[in-house]
């Protein structure tokens, strides 16, 4: 592993907890309308369509579109699926889509980004738009050196454009980025390109029901290290393990 | 004025110090020849081939390239003039063209952005490229939620796409956007677009001996004063104009 001038990150399950995010606005929500529905199981299933809809993008079928679209309709979808279309106005339903703005961190992720900025530059290269990671960015304190990702490639990960297009908007060769997830196949897709890897594993992002599960993506990034340039528990260790 | 969601910043002159930044490099590199030039006349030649090259790539007789690669030709221009061009080998012309990376904010613009980005999201709306823009903010500590401007836009300033392209990267109508600038006619652009506007006077951007030309931009733009929906010393002022 050559040291590289730039980390870029996954960050909806990598770098923030979606599911509890999201789960909490959509509790507030239902719970606004007196309905008694599984925050939890909302969130899933909103989070369900999220790679079908990209994929009609990757493949062509539809132009880019900026993934706060894709999951305002998606929400539609949703609320549909459950009976709840018609109690909630649009106004509503543009703000509920705001949940995707307000999710948590995960703990060592801000303190082990605010590390790491002081020698790498660092970004997201994440699916969501660039207004979208502005704004959580904010909401979690994710001290981003820039934006990059699906908005400015116009296209969706694992597409190659999308990793090449953030290496390049920094004027660095592939080599000389290194992608961060804690999902496999993010990282394949990156190496692929060219780029150095580093698998940090979230065995929470599914939930606790979900620790025990091994077959999970965690047990999967692990069971591989050997493939990616660098493995560590939080974005912390991270920050030691490059930074040492 | 109603309040904005985001401030976009004009960065050479308005945010950072440019010709104190590029002389101090070009003092550095010239003496390392034993050169004896003034390098502040060299930082104002160097700059002075900015907009004529830009100029070729908003008509559209040049397709669209990051301000790095025009600042490293304009370099070989100015070395050429100067009769310096066989001096530098091609890596000590790109080590010295980072000089661009290494600009000083004015004293106010670290302390006036932080304070802003609790508020408002804060990027550069600039003509250098993210990649610059980046490295910039990391030696000056300019704490950007988002890197936008002229490499989103893939043209440049004063053209309306870089300001419409900026506000819409971030999802906002150009009304919820203000552009702040130490030059009337980057606000006059911005303004025509539909953005707010911020005035800055920046009277030591060339230097001290331009402190009492009555034609500069500083007095230009605070004679027109009404004409922006918000006028400053100081990016800290701004913060307190605008956060009260």
């Amino acid at each position: 592993m050559s040291k590289p001038q730039a980390l870029i990150f996954d960050v909806f399950g990598t770098v923030v907890d979606w599911r509890s995010g999201v789960a909490a606005e959509a509790g507030r929500f239902l719970a606004g309308k007196g309905i008694d529905l599984d925050p939890f199981a909302f969130a899933d299933a909103w989070r369900g369509e999220y790679q079908p809809t990209m994929e009609r993008v990757r493949s062509g079928g539809r132009g880019y579109v900026a993934l706060d679209i894709l999951h305002r309709e998606n929400l539609d979808l949703v609320l549909e699926r459950f009976g709840l279309s018609g109690l909630f106005s649009d106004e509503e339903k543009a703000e509920f889509n705001r949940a995707w703005e307000k999710l948590p961190p995960w703990p060592d992720s801000a303190p082990g980004l605010t590390r790491l900025k002081q020698d790498f530059l660092i970004a997201p290269c994440s699916n969501g738009s660039l207004a979208l990671m502005a704004r959580l960015a904010k909401f979690g304190s994710l001290p981003w050196d820039a934006i990059l990702g699906a908005d400015i490639a116009r296209n969706y990960k694992p597409q190659p454009e999308v990793y090449l297009a953030s290496c390049q908007a920094l004027q660095l060769a592939p080599r000389e980025v290194m992608m961060v997830a804690a999902h496999p196949s993010d990282l394949d897709a990156a190496k692929a390109c060219g780029l150095q890897t580093a698998f940090v594993p979230r065995p929470l992002e599914y939930g606790s029901s979900h620790g025990s599960d091994t077959q999970g993506e965690h047990h999967v990034g692990m069971n591989r290290r050997e493939e990616w340039d660098a493995a560590a528990g939080t974005i912390e260790i991270l920050a030691e393990i490059l930074m040492t």
